[in-house]
């Protein structure tokens, strides 16, 4: 079969289309896209991925992603090191800090438990997280894991993994998102709301 | 306000943001993805990118993308140098190749006309075209422009400027989708299938 397009370009599409949210189809239109805004774009990220690549890595201590180890958020003194966020992905642990409502640490876990994907204990940042437990400092451990049966599985197992410990453990309430609509809801979140239920004065 | 991820990675997430099919969002899940295969693929793809950036450029004849110029397709002698087949776009191109139903040449014109964008004759290889069907190896040309208005303006202009040359100008046929269902399809295309009907014996 002659070849349209080079093998160059192939290898080029073959590595867009494993980035998460492109397939094949829309890696090519990406792969021309970037070789049309050649200097603006292509040799930008090219260098850009190199140097990301090269500069950051996860915070020793939390889970973070980061150029430097401890990372920001880890070595920031106005932050209270006496309450930890256990989050199970770096993208949980940016969406909560973006909401600027938090002002502890950070515990990234890697993950959830999954028999069937075969993640046990031991691949997941649970053992780092009970020794910094240990260490006396924290007071309060929040579990923030994703509300799907992994991350409640995950959540009560990192909650027994705790309980030798005198620190208080809590959870992220359940309840009606902020601008949500009540008919749009499903079952579980409305049962959840009501029965978490408060008094108007709060 | 604090920063829970460094400058690097925002810029990372930026210009992946630029491709097109990723927003924001997209981005930085692409972004994190990226962080943690470093080595299968981050890295592989900041070398071919740059890689591809350095050694793919449009051929000089027909307007594709490859490493040679004239490319593949123009030097290769099995094919029919009588027959041109006018797209818009270097993907066109690509799709039309890999159906392996079209042995002649091709000559991308680089976009459509659009008064709305500013794209004029002069932004589109319309020029080349002329005199490339001036030199006399042409006999046909297929004209196979997307059936949008935009293409279809293009592609009769594109014609008008082919008129005063002896070539055969033609175009792609409108119908039904080989596997398409009738009941999905719009009435434009139905009304073209019927207008174009043809004896069973063909």
């Amino acid at each position: 079969m002659p070849r349209s397009h080079s093998t160059d370009i192939d290898g080029l599409i073959q590595l867009l289309a494993k980035l998460p949210g492109l397939g094949p189809r829309s890696a090519k239109r990406a792969a021309l896209d970037l070789l049309k805004k050649r200097e603006s774009v292509m040799r930008p990220l090219a260098r850009t991925l190199e140097a990301v690549a090269t500069s950051v890595d996860f915070c020793a201590q939390c889970g973070n992603l980061d150029t430097v180890s401890p990372c920001h958020i880890c070595s920031d003194p106005r932050r209270d090191a006496g309450t930890l966020c256990v989050v199970e992905d770096v993208a949980d642990l940016w969406a909560l800090d973006r909401s600027e409502g938090y002002k502890g640490l950070y515990h990234v876990l890697g993950g959830t438990l999954s028999a069937l994907d075969g993640v046990g204990p031991d691949d997941l940042r649970i053992a780092s997280l009970v020794t910094r437990v240990s260490e006396g400092t924290v007071q309060e451990v929040i579990l923030a894991l994703n509300a799907t049966v992994e991350g409640q599985t995950t959540s009560h197992y990192v909650a027994d993994m705790l309980s030798e410990t005198q620190v208080q453990i809590t959870a992220l309430a359940h309840g009606v998102p902020v601008g949500g609509e009540l008919d749009y809801l499903d079952d579980g979140t409305l049962t959840a709301a009501l029965n978490s239920r408060r008094g108007l004065e709060d």
